[in-house]
């Protein structure tokens, strides 16, 4: 694959970091490599473009990344690319160095950074899903997902142990301001008794109601996964008073899981996932396609207008919530 | 959802054991109390079912097992249950405990049990895939595959760390005896300079050839994934000792992972598959459906006749191949 | 060994769990079975001692527990133990199984109870020091302190992948509300750039300095670790505000490690540990001890009497504070 | 502190790695910086010093690899450094570069030719003792056990939940030519049934009684720990045979745990002893001190002769294969 216009890409990773974004920035150097594109790595996101802070990046400088949580380009969340001005500098650097296109791995904020960018200046941008949040219209996964599920789950059973030694109820945090996929899942999978997202209110006495429920089915442990963005207008910890309150003799306790959730080695699936992504990145790239996030459907890469999967919302499948009620029985 | 025909569920672990199959056995069992049909384990599969080892399970029967490895209910491979004799038997349990339908979790040599079963003795059989092999068809991930994916990366990590320190080539065994989806995707997950599965024989030239290119291009380690059924026509430490044969210079060590990709605690991945996959195989069965194998497509679940999916062949991803080759660079 | 006093031994947890306390409950297990003494599980410490609630068990009981976190014989703390009549209530089970000693796997806090059991009821009692906290008098380790440590470690680990991403301070909290134990041993084993602990107040202007060399210095992230029991006068996320506002340039954030570092399978050293201490407790009680401590001492197993082990403090190792400051440079 | 003899420090690595090996790397390298003395890492041990392979390193240069596996100086064993001239080539970069002392990670074919060099040259020379085996006399923990300890426990609790859901025997082999440190442990730590060791042959006809009685007590699994260098005359896979012959109705398998137990991020207790070793080894040349070897006794940072610490030997702990038989019950 060879392409007239494509001669030079460079990489970013922009907004929260996830587990897997190195394993991408390794598959988009080396798909340049295998291409004979230069590739440049961009440091800090938006922030590294406006500043010039770049550098021509080879098949050995991303040698064992893959295993490697955050991302060695670092990140940054840049408020000056936010504006015109912002975004000038951006493209001086751009033209400075003779780049034909950015590939820029992160969510959907930096997705709309990026479309600002190449709308203002003719740049071809290529997004690759990278979040834990799998909140991003037009994949079912989105990088570092998989590993953050690992992690919660992890960190549940861990929790379980001494929730079970004392016959405790415990409110167990994790990530997910808007979408309750985290949540979920991980709960699905750590065997939570209950679990609250923001895309369902079961409402405070259905709450009460149920672990009473689990109390008396002879359970003696009871785990509730709590996404931060869940909707009883209580946070994690008032949910906990609330529940000592009106259930005296139950022994409760709150973790929130927390950062932990952005690092460590990736899973297979997320670095697959990530090389896969990265590959595809810069084949679009060289088959003359612009402004698209890479995504998987159906276990395949796919093409989604970046502008699409700004826009749109990646659902969660309620049918999970049906199973997830099953199984707490 | 009820059924009048289906009252009383046995449910079996067959063949090679896969984490998540404890989460299967649990989900059914769940669903059962929830759709209120009395559940059976059979320990010891086939054959725990010839000699009426089994008991009934409760929903608290099965706490706590979703997060560990192996099954609790025991797997065998039975040849008695093979002959028409030995089947007898088994249908001899299945009166005598009033059983209306069996679940079996295994790979496809328990699914044509099952099938012979059915067809002799009109029993509905749902089938599981449970299987780290990834080898069945009508379903995208067999329940055991990712965790066994991230055991491999995670002991190749490990063994990275070692032959980076002393510069050295690792031949490195996975299981896959007729399918290299292990060794594929573990290959890629833990950027292995080579992969050598049964779907695609390379030759023994192109692999020294590929080795001498990847020294060349100033790696320091090397690591090759070797499917257990690769077609080279060599086993892995014969292959070790071609290598070192044929380029004395370098330093070759071999390392079997083995068993340890069958064990630990299942992937959330794997939990979520193995909860969704037990609640449908009950709900098939209230709903009257007999003789299909609950798979997962396009991340839904879906139903596959189980003729089907033992006589169908899972295929490897072979855009994969050509990724391991880009990236491997 | 064999002793005429010593027939009926029973073994409880008490306090808060600790990963390794299943496998000194295996060990006390299976050495009463290999001496002929028969062993009688507590439940929930104290409480179920008063109540009635054990049961006796053989060495299949104890079958793969010492891989798993928690305590199958639960803990709780009694309040009701702490009087006088509790404790009658369980003399009256002690008489009633004919029980002739008692080992208490837990920390000061159950030992003490123990005494007061052995004072007014002339009953031998062994302590085995099972708390994360390695606060106990007449050991060099408790059990489950080291996978307490290693928990901490991956855990602060992973955030670093993140704060390096992102260029943060993070301030970690990790349990030690009277040590500093966990805190300082996790805080040189992550490389954190400062350690609050309890025994040491820097005060907090040296604290801002201290940051600020960090960053001075090229760091791109720092991890603060902050015990529980910190000397500041201020929690954790207080001490982050108080960063924020002085040092507004800096990116700062809290992560509280909490209850999972209290579960999880036991570390090889913990499990050894318990092990040892688990056979030495049943050992020192056919012949002829009481009253004491079981502990590890340069590495070999010994007698504190249990009196001074509640008193004594067992202090942190000096040494290591000038450790990390020469190594946080 | 401070010398007037020692400005400039070299350190590298040799042998066979070890996790933690880095850690110590981190501690000597920032111990110099602290000190003001000026520390040149050797790259590819003793072959590398020969060749003038090495660079001056500042704290920067070791940022995180504390939690990494390996060693980033790589390792290497060097037949022409055993030779005079090859010494003397060592000796001809140590003058180039103004190398006033030698700190040498590794075992005691290390120490043997860091002896030698010291003797030859008058330099001085100090030992870290970094190997999985712990087979080094003068310290009671070796920079790297503590980490394979877990390797393998963690490998034979995943070997165990496929052992019994096919009540199989597996023979395991782990690392050990000489010394059943890592048999011993990890055999008590995993719960194994019995452990076959280099300082200790029981004999096949025992092993087999074992065997039989371990079946006998109800037992749905056996797992046999096997050290490299056990006296039996057999290889493990040979005692698989040996076994599956005598004693036909059984399932055998085995499994070699291999180059994993040399990898992996090390454990908080091979970080924190890497960490005291490294100032320590600093320290000591900056008193002074020379040909020693920097161990640990007693939890004590403590020094040994180096020519001691090569002839002496590291016993096992009798005791623990009592408390093994005791336990395996």
């Amino acid at each position: 694959m060879k392409s007239d216009k494509i001669k030079k890409i460079a990489v970013l990773t922009s907004g929260g970091d996830a587990p897997g974004m190195n394993a991408a920035i390794r598959a988009v150097v080396r798909a340049c490599t295998y291409y004979e594109v230069a590739c440049f790595g961009v440091f800090r996101g938006f922030q590294g473009l406006m500043e010039g802070d770049l550098k021509e990046m080879g098949p050995r400088d991303v040698k064992y990344i893959i295993s490697k949580g955050g991302t060695i380009l670092k990140s940054a969340r840049s408020k000056e690319f936010m504006t015109k001005e912002g975004r000038k500098k951006a493209h001086h650097t751009i033209e400075k160095y003779g780049i034909d296109a950015l590939i820029i791995i992160g969510g959907d904020g930096s997705f709309t950074g990026g479309m600002l960018l190449s709308k203002e200046f003719n740049l071809p941008v290529i997004g690759i899903p990278g979040t834990i949040d799998n909140d991003i219209y037009g994949t079912s996964h989105t990088i570092g997902y998989d590993t953050a599920l690992n992690t919660v789950i992890d960190a549940v059973d861990k929790i379980r142990d001494t929730a079970t030694s004392h016959k405790r109820i415990f409110f167990v945090e994790v990530m997910g301001r808007d979408a309750g996929f985290i949540a979920l899942n991980s709960g699905i999978g750590a065997g939570a008794e209950e679990i609250l997202i923001p895309e369902e209110n079961i409402g405070l006495p259905k709450l009460l109601e149920k672990l009473k429920r689990s109390k008396a089915s002879g359970k003696s442990s009871c785990i509730v996964i709590v996404a931060e963005g869940e909707k009883s207008g209580k946070n994690v910890f008032e949910l906990s008073d609330y529940v000592e309150e009106h259930l005296p003799e139950y022994d409760v306790r709150v973790s929130v899981i927390g950062h932990i959730q952005r690092g460590g080695s990736p899973s297979c699936f997320d670095r697959v996932l990530a090389s896969r992504s990265g590959v595809a990145a810069v084949e679009a790239l060289l088959k003359g396609k612009k402004n698209i996030m890479i995504g998987l459907q159906n276990d395949l890469m796919a093409y989604t207008p970046l502008e699409k999967a700004i826009k749109g919302e990646n659902k969660i499948d309620e049918e999970l919530i049906r199973i997830s009620d099953i199984l707490s029985i």
